[in-house]
């Protein structure tokens, strides 16, 4: 019979704990929700420097207005309302490597970088060198930079200096942040364009030199738009806009004769 | 062409605001995340007293152990490990009526008797009569109090005298607790047996009383399990017992002819 | 040690058996797909005649356009493309209650009548009857009749006769059927208008007739919208139209000062 | 303002068309289940001869006892009753690419092949020489070939030869086919070991060799596991066992101190 450890939430007839400690008595009410879901995927209490820089992370993926997730969360809604699960999950669903994934990516970019470096840089310069050749390598390999450009932001996104300015403040500016503003100078060098440091790939980087796991940086971006995904979900009740979405889209077809365009891959092209 | 009108977020080339605040300056690094959320869901910022609450909630909420929403994602994880976004959204849709229900359907319950009381209780008293009224009725209708009894914590939960304390000490002690109360006090002389008021219904207490929306009572309990399900994924890549679990079922399969037992309910019975 | 019993999928070193069957000789190859479907639900084979009843039905909910779960696929899909599972899972969560619920509920609403009656009607008047009797005592309770009743096709649906002929065709005309015809006849005498019967409703009673778990008649639904939502998938691969549907919304967003609107339900009205 | 077009369901008033087609009839009562899901993919009405190769995919693809989508689909339904929706989308969640992934990642691995060789061979012999260079170049880039080997089959898993047969039966025995059937033959000489054929990977060869895209072969993987979910739902509901899984598992935890174990990665590694 196999066992299974855990050491998250633990009940018995006259006790409940939770990561080692009392729920009740020492968790409610003293731990706050950003440093417990900290807490959770790292099985150790950060400090309140920690927390501050994870919650501002979050305050900074929560919601960005009608993305897909947001337009999906809405009109899952209307269609099933008797599943707000459904409807958040539906949500959810959309977080995936184009609109929540630059986070991860950054994230994962830039540690793969600081991890294969012989002996990290103590200062500004070392880091622009170290920015150079990985600029230059990806460039050879003509692979983009993740967090590196914004659709919208195209001379800054003000969410990349305040996150910076925060971390440091806080004291946990480590690699990642590091590399990545580094990044930030040296690119337009290499590159012969200036482009934004992104808010979701400083993110990354900050939640990176948190410690936080790599394989659950999307994770927390998720955490964050849940919170938003229920703001949507609030607002919908207040004021629904998603029946209107739905007609908008449905009253602008156009009914047309299969097949419509040629398929892109098509397994069969070989037959005959 | 219809407009979407929303107060959440909103970008332009050089400013991001989120509930008409300016992201970067006036919320990343002030505002936590369980406070956050309660804006979001409200559209009002929340005092530090309703927050404290509000976050005591989160945390009595967000992970009790190998639950089936723990066990769906850590499944879902082991085959499909390349979607972090499936296996939260997997288990987030076990929150339905019978795990995650009883925040919810306690906060409405309450709200209703609450609503629709000609004037609200001042003193205990009043408020034992009310919910002698409300234990009687619920009796003779043959339907169950929501937040009455618990499985495991047959002689109280821990969560609940902790969560009617903390509400005492921000003055958020309101209504909904107060009528919760009452019922955990006169319940015996009506039932003729005495049950805890259970955690998940004092929370659903307590978001009533915060004025939060009833509909989305149950998309609180979501958000903290969000929180919880990226502790057990964490926990799951430390420590990985998906397959254990898996293979627990699979090798004790009995394969069976069919038809296994008889459907219960049978749309067809009136055949022939 | 608990053993858990099924007639479904089982495997040895040299044998895969479904259903009691040999998959590869027995199934593969022999069994079309709709038939399969029937038979894992029922774990008994259909005849030719329930088959292809089933199959109208399940042509006649696959695909209904651009209705939010066709939107909400192919908008998940462009923010996650990483994650076919996801975009059809999301589409599916818009299967509830208001879209593709009527199937359900008209087939549970009319097994109700039929399970309860003393006897069941032989002939029409008979039938006409017992529907009076239906559609009175709906209309006293104040409830509407599932099944009566469309948006867009108000003097008939084009799928109602032709299911109702189907079904006769192949002798699987049974209670279910009858009634929803009784209540297309007599109603107009009792509500005073003629609606008609729509499409979703027949399925619901043909699926009830073929003698389908009423539990699952929502998941034969979401089975025929599982072909449909591939079918979307498919196109919107060939000619993509998502990212015009995202901006179509976020284009035409309007920023507002919160709250935008009062909530509906605001628990904390009794505050103060 | 945006159009959208479509030639998937469409309707008026008085008509419903699907694919162009009179919904009501001339699809309804004449095209098959797994007919018409080929027919919405690729928008081209299959032959019988495909449509019998489809629906073969289709029923080896359906069901596999308890793996971990079913018993997520199980687990959720129990958390979760009130959204069969939500129990059917968090069991194809775990359709990723572990479990589910094989046949679209053979299907896509043959195809380069396929579409790269410069001209196909016409033979067995010329078959056995493409293939000798395929698996070469996989052993030498320390790849795996997908859809070759299988934990349980490892003598050769049943459906394998028997879609070879089908697939020639109908004349759709095509240049994927003609590959992985390559593979199958010179595989030992090259990687010194027999490894069987496995019925995810032969699956992938026959839906390439059918002309359905490439992208949504995951997608067909998962219409025959809805199939097979809803099955699983349907046994749930006649013989539950869900409730003793998950009490397998709770029952069997133990509660250990955090941190259980080391995270395997983990950002911070070079603070300090």
């Amino acid at each position: 019979m196999p066992e299974y450890p855990t050491a998250l939430g633990a009940s018995s007839r006259h006790t409940i704990t939770l990561l080692g400690q009392d729920l009740a008595n020492d968790v409610m009410g003293h731990v706050g929700f950003g440093e417990l879901a900290f807490w959770l995927a790292t099985q150790r209490r950060p400090t309140p420097h920690e927390t501050r820089v994870f919650e501002a992370v979050l305050a900074a993926l929560a919601d960005h207005g009608f993305t897909p997730t947001a337009i999906v969360t809405r009109l899952t809604y209307l269609s099933a309302p008797d599943s707000v699960q459904g409807a958040l999950a539906a949500g959810l669903l959309g977080g995936g490597s184009r609109f929540l994934g630059v986070t991860e990516d950054c994230g994962r970019f830039l540690h793969d970088v600081v991890v294969n470096a012989e002996a990290l840089p103590t200062d500004d310069e070392g880091w622009d060198a170290l920015a150079r050749e990985t600029v230059t390598a990806q460039r050879e390999a003509k692979k983009l930079i993740p967090g590196l450009g914004h659709h919208v932001h195209k001379d800054g996104d003000p969410r990349t200096p305040r996150l910076f300015a925060i971390a440091a403040e806080e004291g946990l500016y480590g690699p990642h942040l590091s590399l990545f503003a580094a990044i930030g100078r040296v690119h337009p060098e290499i590159l012969g364009k200036r482009l934004p440091l992104n808010g979701a790939g400083v993110c990354g980087a900050a939640l990176a030199d948190l410690g936080l796991p790599l394989e659950l940086l999307r994770g927390f971006a998720l955490l964050a738009r849940t919170a938003g995904l229920i703001g949507q979900l609030a607002e919908e009740l207040r004021h629904p806009v998603a029946n209107d979405v739905f007609l908008s889209v449905d009253l602008n077809n156009r009914s047309v004769a299969p097949p419509i365009d040629e398929l892109k891959s098509y397994g069969g092209s070989h037959h005959g």
